[in-house]
């Protein structure tokens, strides 16, 4: 029999007004949820909505922690002192943790958003910021990060438990990170190529990449975009397939 | 022997580049801290070292919650969703707990800032909801209000502990609220009268009205504004007076 | 012959990475576009972007001058200064200005939106600051407001050209307001209603209001919702039953 | 007789409830205002004082345009898409425009803030999307950097009149470049030894490097920080100095 995997998805991203993707029919599919928590986006309002439906279906909340930039959804690579980032996640982990105790539950681990995420990958000052901030908090939560990155090697510097992720629905370069979101071909769209995909590096820890090497990859999650009725159509089938294949589907945590 | 009172300040009230009151020494001073959470001022560095600089103190962490609005310091009243309120407060309470725990303690009483105050002053639905999203997050907090209002009135229906505070250096109307800001008289600044409405607030019970009606006020705080030198040393001037009268500071939590 | 009328909407209401409504689709409909300028909504990419737009396809540019409340999609009263209500005000005209004139136009005319179109409706002291704030600025401007309000006429009375405006798919109340939109039959979903109700305002001057009684109503402008498809697919037909009965489609400005 | 030389200066850089530096006692010296348009600092009310001043006393009114970052005040480095920052240059420039409008004047000059001064000072891609944003908004407005850098070089290109501005109370670096602020010795407070370095600015065109390096340097402006009160007098003993020394104090533009 096989391992289980846990899905993860990003959730709650809507602020005020306005919304961005399906957070219901997401949490009704994934098994972690990565939860804006106000600084990329995310308003008290979504997150405790979030958090409520979150526990009513046993799904685990994690703190999505971004930087401070709703304009930019926190996809701007931002100059940040490191006192200044500790802060910023600290503040964020515990108003999150505030609505998931208030619903029932508390939150389990923390995966880095945008910008965040993508600098914390390669650059071990930032990682470590990161890292040690979380542990602060609570050293018993999971960092899930990016497979193979920088923030993975230093969250276990710290002595965090670490969950690693992959993606089913993106091309990756031979370097092991995804090829960027505006080159052709960066969004798999395809039901059978996610499918696929998902089952090539949940069954056989690999990923063929955009140049058709085989890159091993070792994920406890797959991380899965459901900001359009396309893309959880997606979701479901890939979950399907996995289950199909005699994976269990539960969270890392 | 008289029985112990509080000193209580609105502290953390700069944001980014910009401060505002001398932190450092009013936490010198008082024994209960009103942190701000971000809404109307605070960022997520001032509220850590606040709550740093209370925890070494032994001074009191409480949330000043208040309505989103950084332009207008949340002084000015908004219309808000019962279901928003009770997010934003749930948002910011969680947000300073985790500094608060961070530095070894945890926030401990939750007063309501700005024009949010005002309105719970006298609102029963701002009020119960305020006092209703204290009670969720801990129903051991304890809500710090102006004495006499339906804050104070709601939140002990709702079960909440209460502290009371009365303004030693702001003149009183025949109704117990404040004379507005911006009329005359409307802030003492003289060292012997502050200390005297103090004394007649913690040792007699009451205030002199400006229209010099004796007031009934139970105190167990008394609010203090430091945001000038000349305030730091006039609250200084107060507690003396206090305690060369007999009284103890001490938190009322 | 018929005297042309006006179609107006809401445009540019997204922020960073949220959309809101269909900018592009209802351009090509109206002939005035309430721009959002940053304050409820908008950011300056989408202001730019529609101005292009709208300068392309002839369509007028107005400033949809709101509250300072992203947030709430300043649709939440607020107490504001009247000194800071005109700053506010001047500020998003002129941002959006440097966007039209960027464009090749200018804007042209200036509507409140949300709370501040709902207190400036019924608030003499609150009009009055508005239409100062646009006079100052230009007094060639055009206030665009609700018909029979007090925004109209205190922008008359600063000696500025008003625009009135009435709904095509909203129900009346008998004093002239709309019925609020979380009561049932406050919006009218129904293609050949909002067609009716739309040649009743232009052709007759009235509106039947929710209690069935004639609301006499002399509108220059019909305000349009269009933000999803159904409401799209609703103004296009209202545009085609006017046209069919002999308006002419055209900006009062 | 000696050239005339500009005095310019940050201004109306509070926020809401925040003060920072003496607008007033500024205006009152410098010949050339630097206005910050709400981006990093600055709300719509102070911008509308500040103008308001600043025409009063026959100051040019700049605009100083920021990164869209008011916990960081605009210092910290923000990846940017070109588009992007086009059209938060030219939302800012609208903005202040009509508020110097308002006050009888216009813009006349743009100034980069903070890390987009410090980016665009030595980055083409930035400095030639600022350049391009200022020429778009009015070919005949001045773009004020710093002396010998890649933004003065790029205005230039783009066909904009240039203003070069160097420093009276900081130190150089060989390369050009301010001693960063967080560097020993980077900031002068020496009335006497500012006054000589302005003087040899002003009169023989270089400044002596902290490694006692004669460096040329030719401005048409001198920036000059006011922030605290002790800045303010050496502002003044400085303007006393140039004055002294025969050179008339006028801006640029």
């Amino acid at each position: 029999m096989n391992p289980p995997i846990d899905l993860n998805a990003d959730l709650g991203e809507g602020f005020g007004r306005w919304r961005l993707g399906d957070d219901e029919g997401l949490l009704d599919v994934v098994t972690s949820a990565n939860v804006a928590c106000g600084f990329h986006a995310g308003d008290p309002s979504i997150m405790r909505r979030v958090c409520v439906a979150a526990v009513a279906r046993g799904v685990r909340i994690g703190a999505q922690v971004g930087y401070r930039d709703l304009a930019g959804f926190g996809r701007r690579a931002m100059e940040y002192d490191p006192a200044e980032l500790t802060a910023d996640v600290l503040y964020q982990l515990g108003a999150l943790d505030g609505f998931a105790r208030a619903a029932g539950d508390r939150v389990r681990y923390v995966k880095p958003h945008g910008a965040l995420y993508n600098v914390a990958a390669h650059d071990t000052t930032v990682a470590r910021v990161v890292a040690e901030a979380v542990r602060k908090v609570n050293p018993s939560l999971v960092l899930l990060g990016l497979a193979g990155s920088t923030m993975i090697h230093e969250a276990e510097q710290a002595g965090l438990t670490v969950a690693c992720e992959a993606f089913a629905d993106r091309a990756y370069l031979a370097n092991g990170t995804l090829l960027p979101r505006d080159r052709a071909g960066a969004v798999l769209h395809d039901e059978q190529l996610v499918a696929n995909q998902a089952l090539t590096i949940a069954r056989d820890n690999y990923v063929l990449t955009i140049d058709r090497v085989r890159l091993e990859v070792k994920a406890d999650s797959l991380c899965i975009h459901g900001d359009n009725p396309a893309a959880l159509a997606l979701v479901k089938a890939t979950k399907r397939a996995l289950e199909a294949e005699g994976f269990g589907i539960r969270s890392f945590v």
